[in-house]
């Protein structure tokens, strides 16, 4: 087999066999196949397309090309959840202690990402003490006992992905759906949980900005997870604003813990509910969705699920004390209110500008040796659809670096785009995709 | 500026500015863009395409990516021919001393070329002491002295074509019109000529299979050298069967000896006498078509054509002896008359498999590195159009090594095709590319 024969049959829009998804995978990963031969063939790809077959084999290929998370040692159904990334995104702080609560095992590999803000690791170790480094046997371990580990993500984790990630990432070819679910489910195999659920996000602060997009990717990644044996859902929610209030590291925490003592924001908590409600249906802890949010609530309600995040942070060092009484944590050394220059409705926010405001502020990391500052980040007051007087505080920077703060404010007031008239709120989650396929949620 | 924009602005089927194709090439050039980019980028032009401005302006870069042959010093107006590769192709060696006796100066770069046979190097560096490596200065001297002097092709004539040729081959795309055109062009413009005819080969054994492919390559290139200030034509001939009737190196030069005796191959004469009147009108030393292969014929009827060659022979150091007197040379140890296997008049001669039989004797080189064997090749008596009985002989093979003899019977056999029905003969040369586009010849 030759990777140019590959080459030349992708460019006159034929299918790959399985066996040669294969050679090109495995041979990419070994590095016997080069790199220049690879960028060809994935320009071919988004020129002519993946079908899903071929889609199916390489996801599988890219999740076999490292080390497979056996979590058999675990008992009962695994659940697992992942974002396509958003700004102000905390809900795996709400949603693993939720569910893990509620008894379902979560084995949680997360990443540190690059972006406007850090990952959930990131946001994790914000908490003093906490440690995202767990052994192997432990992990398990915790999980089995308490039902919730979370650790960053092991290197060889599907080491093809992230090579061709690297490769996609200078050569023009992120943008195709095969690639972009095939890249995310391959991981989400590999870490072996028995239930996927996908917090797909769309609009204008999302990786894809139209809903049609957003489904499509949606519908690919389901189809996967399930041809590959994980009942696999996904939420498709909105980014057009930042999700919830906070934007950074601690001040995320902060806010997650609002939501597990059921003081949160409405919208953000309700896309929690709604992340929890597919993994306990998933993994028959509940018959239904209704049933599954009435338990959500219950574990809101009864603090079963703040609890649960204590004794996560107690499990990996952490000082839950902070977790208690979050007032305790000192703040960043300067802040900024950000006032009104116009009045009138807000009519949209671009969630993009905000997360550049915040990585401004410290809060995030442009290269992978950076370092996130914890502390730093910002307050979102005013949503779409909210009326705003001249003057009026829309959001507050935080920021250990004062003379980033002004150009963190600019930022964060080119995001707002004000109306005259009065403007709808945005709808928190649009609807879910199945096995059967796309279905609304109102 | 950044390759990635370019790569997606192509991907999109965006045009790309002249400085970004400079930037391109040179960035290509001294390596600061790595191959897998340019690869992603070439696979995109496969698909996406590039407009006549843009295959201009990447002809004129990869020409100007090393040294651009100076050749004022010499007199008159300087003509070069170039063919896109053919089996039996030794017409630089009939119309380099007929265009060079009849006043046009020719300052030839060469190559060795992988293939069937060598390239004109090879070719006359199987006469013995004959030298192609010249100092520039004593090449000058010797074309403004005699009107032609020969000599292997700089490695620094557009080295970018060089490399970005290398990495075409390897990532499946080669087959774009433009990086076709724009390939042989660079090198072209780069040689300094000003008069370039092209011998543009269509059919079977040719890269271009088809008219149509090699019209608009044909019509490709002669925009580029027109719009680069080059006065140039593509004629369009024939590779449905050989050449001629010789293929190897020595015996490829013996038969342009014969053709400039008046002695050769009709076809080939016709052949070699089209491109030489091209160069003629080009370079103003004849009014038109028809006064120009007047005097062609008359160099070749009066000798002077020949005498032409022996002189260049002379000057590079070779012994004219054997041009005078070919019958001198040594014969391959080993030969093969090949005799047909059946009756009828001969309906196809696939010219590539033709070429085989000849690398298989050992005429040609596989990889760059290997020697070519100056003294095997074979001959081929029957053409499309001819009558054979069973028994007849069909060609001869000539060779060094024994045991090659049985294979290269094979492949040669495996060339003829037999019609129980009369078939027409093969045109040579089905037209010419000017400025205006095509015209038919008859």
């Amino acid at each position: 087999m030759r990777m140019y024969d590959l080459i030349t049959k992708k460019k006159h829009g034929e299918e790959l066999t399985d066996a040669e998804i294969a050679f090109w995978i495995k041979g990419f990963t070994t590095g016997e196949i080069p790199d220049y031969q690879v960028s060809a063939l994935l320009m071919a790809i988004c020129l002519k397309g993946l079908n899903e077959r071929e889609t199916a084999t390489l996801t599988m290929e890219m999740a076999r090309s490292g080390d497979m998370l056996d979590l058999s040692a675990i008992h009962g159904k695994k659940a697992d959840k992942h974002s396509t990334g958003g700004v102000g995104d905390k809900t795996t702080l709400v949603v693993a202690p939720v569910v893990a609560s509620l008894g379902v095992p979560v084995a949680k590999m997360s990443g540190r990402g690059l972006g406007h803000t850090g990952g959930t690791i990131d946001k994790l170790e914000s908490i003093p003490g906490f440690a995202t480094t767990v052994p192997a046997d432990l992990f398990i371990k915790n999980v089995n006992e308490m039902k919730l580990a979370v650790a960053g993500q092991s290197a060889n984790l599907a080491p093809a992905d992230k090579k061709l990630y690297a490769l996609r990432d200078v050569t023009a070819t992120v943008d195709n759906l095969s690639l972009i679910a095939s890249s995310i489910m391959s991981k989400k195999l590999a870490a072996g949980a028995d239930v996927i659920v996908l917090d797909v996000k769309t609009g204008s602060g999302a990786f894809m900005k139209s809903f049609e997009d957003s489904c499509a990717l949606a519908e690919t990644m389901v189809r996967i997870g399930n041809n590959c044996g994980r009942k696999t859902y996904a939420v498709i929610t909105d980014m057009n604003q930042v999700l919830g209030t906070a934007v950074g590291n601690w001040t995320e925490v902060e806010e997650a813990i609002a939501v597990l003592h059921g003081k949160g924001d409405p919208e953000l908590t309700y896309v929690c509910e709604t992340l929890a409600s597919f993994m306990l249906v998933g993994c028959g802890i509940a018959k239904d969705r209704e049933e599954a949010v009435c338990m959500v609530r219950k574990a809101i309600a009864d603090g079963s699920a703040f609890r649960k995040l204590c004794e996560l942070v107690e499990r990996q060092g952490g000082d839950a004390s902070y977790i208690e009484h979050p007032e305790k944590m000192p703040k960043a050394s300067f802040s900024l209110d950000v006032k009104a220059e116009t009045a009138g409705y807000v009519a949209s926010v671009n969630a993009e500008e905000v997360g550049m405001a915040a990585l401004l502020l410290g809060a995030g990391r442009e290269r992978k040796e950076d370092a996130v500052d914890p502390l730093v980040g910002l307050s979102v007051y005013k949503k779409v659809g909210d009326f705003v007087a001249k003057g009026d505080v829309i959001g507050t920077l935080y920021a250990n670096r004062k003379e980033a703060l002004s150009a963190a404010r600019e930022r964060f007031l080119a995001a707002y785009k004000f109306s005259a008239n009065a403007v709808p709120a945005v709808v928190p989650v649009y609807g879910y995709v199945d096995e059967k396929g796309y279905h609304a949620l109102s």
